[in-house]
This record gives structure tokens, C-alpha cells and sequence, in this order.
């Protein structure tokens, strides 16, 4: 044990490594190991691990670093045991938007293809909407599983949409907490760390990664965006995972709906073969992939077709309501969405002048939602479910005065009315658009295609 | 109140401030005064002080920042009030080195001269020593003083010789711990605002730096040493206290003792007139300036008068036996180098081969001492007073094979060997030697002149 020892002895040698990686130097994979299995372990405090964490934010990671940080903190809990099995695993991850409801989509719909889908997620923060709780705005949906219940429901039904477990990675839930506090999340290292640790804990087969660019994305940046998909595509082929990533549009919202019970309706929609073009398109792209890299589809056309019929014959719808009844939800919203919560006050907005839509900002409309209640500035925030948008208008459109553009899903008229002068701001008209392609490279670890 | 609110709200905001510091902006004086505060009341945790503390590191502090920050700390406690006097008030401070026993003497040679020295310093840590150390081997000798004791004994008799009491920066005193176990400690504006904020609240007129350079100094890159003077400079003198630094050799202990007890004989030894030739060249240096910022005398020439006066006339060693009786140590030791605690083995160390001595290591020689049992790795180690050596090779010295070079004082005879081998590392023999000028730069508010 190098970090072996009394408290004091130990401070000073974590110490010790903090200076090394402050001055740029690397932390052996031996070091990396012991140092999450002793912060897990209660053994170093808070207050050096954020002091290593902002080094590592200015300093970076090493391949080598990365990989042992990473697998440390995979070490540090359990994984999903899917069994013998005959059938491939498969994931999808988004770095997260506004109005992306893929999740909804694909999890059933990979599942009546006969892949098994573990899918952990996480909760919306800031401007971006977490898969978690638009599923908890269908009464009664738990996502608290413990490890061997969402198992149980893999095995029996393909998929259980679940959050992180106390038993799996519990060093980057503890790690992402501090980054949370400590200014210290946005660094691509600690990003893919944190990511592929869950992920890899899935026991899945293969990976697809949806990596937003663009205004509203999380690493707005492209350049990022392709590093850290080629950083998370490491990790997981060095681990037998096969693993691809999109890079998409995220200078708008994705869909019309943007909103937790607003999502969970229009991905119903999607299931039923209505949903909105984008919304489509992406999900029959991550779904091809995701079929692709789980061996179970001959090429991309075969996807699309597989992909196609469980659609049509209604075998993904049925796989959602399995889901929901396996999970505690009602599943009436499938077929009733009155059955979701309803805002209260709805109202139409209106284009206040004819021209071409220039832009619809994310982040602004993220965070109207969360000023009408929608979203959390911090995890253990309340959220109102019923809230949010659905907006018609894309960039490009060509709108007359007064045209409807948008519907405003609000508590009372004040949050209607904060909402409607946030749509104003968000939705620009009379400069000429120029969005970004919805999907504009695939990477895969042979290297960057351009779409 | 930018920082009012309960502990989430505030997280949240202390957040943002790491977050605009990480990013390369500055905090707001307002900002600095309710974090520190708010930090000293417990109402911030260590790990967000950590993380922006390792943002500071590699951002810095702008000029405004940085005083902003020292006033926080510095009015985080009390000061010392020395009454209305007619004296001025005078202190030194040195980066610390291997051999500096400066403040032992200068202490009581600037009280025998008439000016109040409330002097308070620090303890040895990692290679280099410290003068409560050193003052501790006086047996009896006490240097927890109150803050109101100190007052009391610099009105008597013009001179206390303390540690940073608790009423003292009591947030410097916090983000010190904190820095020496998260890798901050080497970060020019943090520790210009940790010596300043201490040295100001002894309410002193003027201060002097002994900024040391070379290869056993904390900083040993020369620019880096002359910018730390210059920002302390800039601190004091912003707040109405004369501040000149000389930037002083550390490539080699100063004087011939090294180890606590020994570097009391050997300040002793200076008081009476017989000190080593670097020793007492410094100490006359440092002196005149520390008389010339109080405005004590004319110029340098009478201030090399005066020093002169107060040792060839007993005055200083005289005032050195009012200072020990005055804490509680033992005053014979003045008198009798025995008084003081001596090692049970003492072993000569001859020359190895003839040659030229081309370096004698300060590091190699603080280290070796810390092995011996006479310095420490932590704040609370416990040391052994008596150890050390005594060194007479000088590089240049032209020395004979078996020549005497130095004697070894340690606890036992494995103590001893490992002691004499460090010293066949330490001091080098036989390449050109090419050390540093004693003082090369003297450095005051108008700028930088070389001497």
C-alpha cells in the first residue's frame, strides 16, 4: 500500500501527489487506485481531493491516468450481472440538452428489438433536462431500484430505466458532488471518467454516445465535443465495450416538447410513429448504432428497417407500458395523456413580427423552464412536472405575425407571463438562420467521419 | 451581504467565485472580505477554500485582489497595540534558509538600539529551520505568549520574541494548515498575504525582507524571489509601513551553525563580538535597514555605527538576557554555552579529498539535520534540540585531504553515520565553486538596485 498508514502519514503523501499533478506530472495507476479506494473509504479528505481535482482541471490526465481513474472508480461499487445470456447489452448516453427525449424512445424500442437496455441516468441540472425526471412525471414511476431488482427486470423484460445505485460507482457519486461545489465539472477528463465509470458498471456490450455541440450543449464547443467523445471511446474499446458517438445539433431544442410530463407525451408520440422529424431522426440514428455496435443488425439499412417495425407494429409502445408497469407508473399515460400532470394555465404565443426564425436558444429556454419551476439548480431541488414548452417554430421557418410558435405550460399567469417574455428573448426573428446539421460527424476508434 | 443565506445558498455562491477565479477573472474586495469572513466563522467548508486556493495557484491574484485578500486575513483577528510611544516599531522577516539565525541577534540589537521589535516568527518545516525552534532550545523558554503578554513585554523592555498568537490572523493561520496539505503553499500572492497580513497586525512602522535565492531557499529561482519581494513591498507600503527587502544568498548555510541549539550558541557568539564573517555581514546589513525604515538614523554609515555600538558595548547580548528571563527561559546560557542542550555524540568530519570546496548543499544539510531528529515533516512533530552540525568548509576554501571540515552532533552513532554520509553529498569537492554574492539586490518602492 503506498497511501498506507495513520491519517497523518497518509495527509502528507496525498499531498505529495496533489503537488505532483499540480505540476504537471502523472499519478501512477497503483496511486490512482489507492487514492479513490482510501477517499471512499473516508481515509482522505474533501478538502485535498477538490484541491487535486482543480489541478486536474488546469493540468489534465494522462491516457494512462485516465484509464486507472477510471477503473478505480468502477472498483469502488459493483456491477449489473445480466446473467448468461444470449443476447447483447446495449447503451446510449447524451451529454445532455433541452428537449432530449431519446431516451424515452430508445430504451423500449432496442428492447423489442431483443437487446437487453440497463440504462442508468441521471437528473436534469441547470438548463439541461434529465431522462430521470421526466420518467418520475408519470405517477407512480420509481427510479430508485437497488442493483439486483433492475437485474431481475433486465432479464425478464430487456430494460429497466433506473438512476445510479448506491452500489455502483459510489467514488464518482462522491466525486461528483465535490466537482459540483468545488467549480471543477467541467473538465473532459473527469467528464469521460465519470461517464464511462457508470457506464462500464452496466456490464453492456456496447456504447453509443450522443455528444451535443452548439449553444446549448454542455461543452458548447465542438472541438471538445469530438475530445471528449474520442476520450469516452478509449475508455470503453480499451474495456471491451464497443463504443460510437454522434456528434448532434444542440443550437436548438430537440423536438417541440421541452418539459419533463411535456417529454414523456411527445416521446409517446414518437413510440406511435408521430413524433416530430428531428426527434425521429435522431432516435433512428442512435438506434442504428446502438443496434450496430451490439452486433444485431447486419448494416445500417437492416437497423433502420428493424427499427422501423417495432414501431410500426407497436411492439416498442408495448415495451414502454411493460416498463412503466415493471417500475411502479401507471400506464394509462401510454394511451391516455390526460393521465400525465397538466399545468394549470396553457397559453399561446405568438410570432410579434412576420420574418424568418433565426434562432430558438436552448439555454434560454432551459432555464425559463426551470424558472417556472421545471428544472433544479441543485440536486435535491423539488420540480414541477407539468411545466414547460412546446414550440412549433425551428430556425429557418418563415413566420407571419402573430402566427402561434409556441405553447407555454405554467403554474399561474405570473410563471406564464415570466415564460412568454422568456420565449422572446429565446426565439429570435429576422436574422438569417444558419443551424447547425442535426447530426454532423460519427466517430467511432478507426477515427472522425464526416456526415 | 454578498454571501448571506443559508449553507446551500452559499455553496452555491462560493461556487461561482471559484468557478470566476478558475476562469481567470478577479473577486471583488467585497467579495474577498465576506469569503474570508465567512470562512473564519466555519460558514465555508475546506474543500471549496481548497479548490480556490488551487485556482489561485495557477490564476494568481490581481493587485487589487491580492490587498483585498491580505485585509480580510489581516482583520480577521487583532493587532498588537504597543500604546502611544515616541519609538518607532520595526520587525524583519526572512523566506527562511538552512544556518539563518539573523533574528536572534537582531531582535535584541534593535532593542539595545531603542526601537520596540515585536517580533513574531515561525517553526522549521521541511528543510529549513525556525526560530521558535531554535529559541525553544533555551530551556524554560516560552514563546505561546498571549497577545496582551507581548504588548506588555515590548513596552518593558522593547523586544518579545513569539509565535502567531491566536488572536493573531486567525485565518492565515487556517489557510496556512490548509495549503500545506493540498500542494498551495508555493503561490507568490498567497504567501505575500500570509507574511503580510501577520507582520502588519504587530502594527509595525517599518519592515525588513530578507528574500533568500539559491538552491536552498523556498523559492530559489531569483525572478520569482524578486517578485514575492515585490509584492510584499507593495502590501506594506500601501499600508503606512516602510518596506525594503535585500535579496540574500542561500546556495550554502549561513554561518558555520545549523541545528537548533548550535545556532543559539552561535547567535550568542555574534552578540559578543566573534560571529561568523557571512553572519554578522548580514546581520549588519539587515540592521542598518531595519534602523534606517524606522527613521532611527541618518544613513548607513550611523547605522553600522550604531549596530556596532550595542554589541561592542554588551548592550544587545545584555538585552538578549532581559528577553530570555522576560519568557521564562533560562539566562545563563548567555554565559555558558553548556546551559544549552548538547548531543551525546559529537564526531569530526574530515575532508574526503584535497581540493576546492564547490558547494556545501543547504537542502542536502536541512534534510540531514530532519534525519538527525532536529527538524520536522509536520507541524506537530516533536524535535530534538541538541542535534546538528557545526560546518566551517566554505565553498572557495582551498581544503587538504583529512582537513577537519566539520563536527556532527547527533542523539547515537547510527544517527552519526548516516550524518556523515549526508555530508559526503552535501559538500562537494574538487568543481570550480561559484557561489552567490551574500546580498545581491536591495529592493524598496522605487525599484531594484543591484549592491
Amino acid at each position: 500500500m503506498l497511501l498506507a498508514g495513520a491519517g497523518a502519514a497518509m495527509t502528507m503523501v496525498v499531498a505529495t501527489l496533489i503537488e505532483r499533478k499540480r505540476n504537471g506530472g502523472a499519478l501512477a495507476p497503483a496511486e490512482w487506485r489507492e487514492l479513490i479506494t482510501a477517499y471512499t473509504a473516508d481515509q482522505v479528505p474533501d478538502y485535498q481531493m477538490s484541491a487535486l481535482l482543480m489541478a486536474i482541471y488546469f493540468r489534465g490526465l494522462s491516457p494512462e491516468e485516465l484509464a486507472a481513474l477510471t477503473d478505480a472508480m468502477l472498483e469502488s461499487g459493483d456491477r449489473l450481472d445480466l446473467g448468461r445470456r444470449t443476447v447483447p447489452a446495449v447503451d446510449k448516453h447524451s451529454t445532455g440538452g433541452v428537449g432530449d427525449k431519446t431516451s424515452l424512445l430508445l430504451a423500449p424500442m432496442l428492447a423489442a428489438c431483443g437487446l437487453m437496455v440497463p440504462m442508468m441516468s441521471g437528473r436534469g441540472l441547470g438548463h439541461t433536462g434529465g431522462t430521470l425526471d421526466k420518467l418520475e412525471s408519470i405517477p407512480g414511476f420509481r427510479t430508485d431500484l437497488r442493483l439486483r431488482e433492475a437485474e431481475d427486470q433486465v432479464r425478464r423484460i430487456g430494460c429497466a430505466l433506473i438512476g445510479q445505485t448506491p452500489e455502483i460507482a459510489p467514488a464518482d457519486k462522491r466525486l461528483y458532488a465535490l466537482r459540483d461545489v468545488t467549480a471543477t465539472v467541467e473538465s473532459i477528463p473527469l467528464i469521460a471518467a465519470s461517464i464511462m465509470s457508470k457506464k462500464l458498471a452496466e456490464g453492456v456490450d456496447g456504447l453509443v454516445l450522443d455528444v451535443k455541440t452548439g449553444s446549448g450543449a454542455f461543452l458548447p464547443d465542438p472541438e471538445m465535443a469530438r475530445t471528449l467523445a474520442e476520450t469516452m471511446i478509449g475508455l470503453g474499446e480499451a474495456r471491451g465495450c464497443r463504443t460510437v458517438a454522434l456528434l448532434t445539433a444542440m443550437d436548438r431544442p430537440l423536438g417541440r416538447a421541452a418539459g419533463n410530463a411535456l417529454e414523456v407525451e411527445e416521446a409517446i408520440e414518437g413510440l406511435q410513429g408521430r413524433g416530430p422529424d428531428d426527434l425521429m431522426e435522431l432516435t433512428y440514428a442512435l438506434g442504428a448504432e446502438m443496434l450496430l455496435v451490439a452486433g444485431a443488425a447486419a448494416d445500417r439499412r437492416d437497423a433502420q428497417r428493424k427499427l422501423g417495425h417495432v414501431i410500426e407494429s407497436g411492439a416498442a409502445l408495448d415495451r414502454l407500458r411493460a416498463i412503466i408497469e415493471a417500475q411502479g407508473g401507471n400506464p394509462a399515460v401510454v394511451d391516455d395523456p390526460g393521465a400525465l400532470p397538466q399545468a394549470p394555465v396553457e397559453r399561446i404565443w405568438e410570432a410579434p413580427v412576420a420574418g424568418i426564425v433565426s434562432r430558438v436558444e436552448p439555454r434560454r429556454i432551459g432555464r425559463a423552464i426551470m424558472a417556472l419551476g421545471g428544472g433544479r439548480m441543485k440536486v435535491d431541488d423539488a420540480i414541477d412536472p407539468a411545466v414547460g414548452f412546446v414550440i412549433t417554430a425551428r430556425p429557418g421557418d418563415l413566420v407571419a405575425r402573430g402566427q402561434p410558435l409556441a405553447t407555454i405550460h405554467a403554474r399561474d399567469d405570473s410563471g406564464a407571463r415570466a415564460a412568454a417574455q422568456a420565449l422572446a428573448e429565446a426565439i429570435v426573428i429576422g436574422e438569417p438562420a444558419a443551424p447547425l446539421p442535426l447530426i454532423s460527424h460519427r466517430i467511432t476508434r478507426d477515427g472522425v467521419e464526416p456526415l
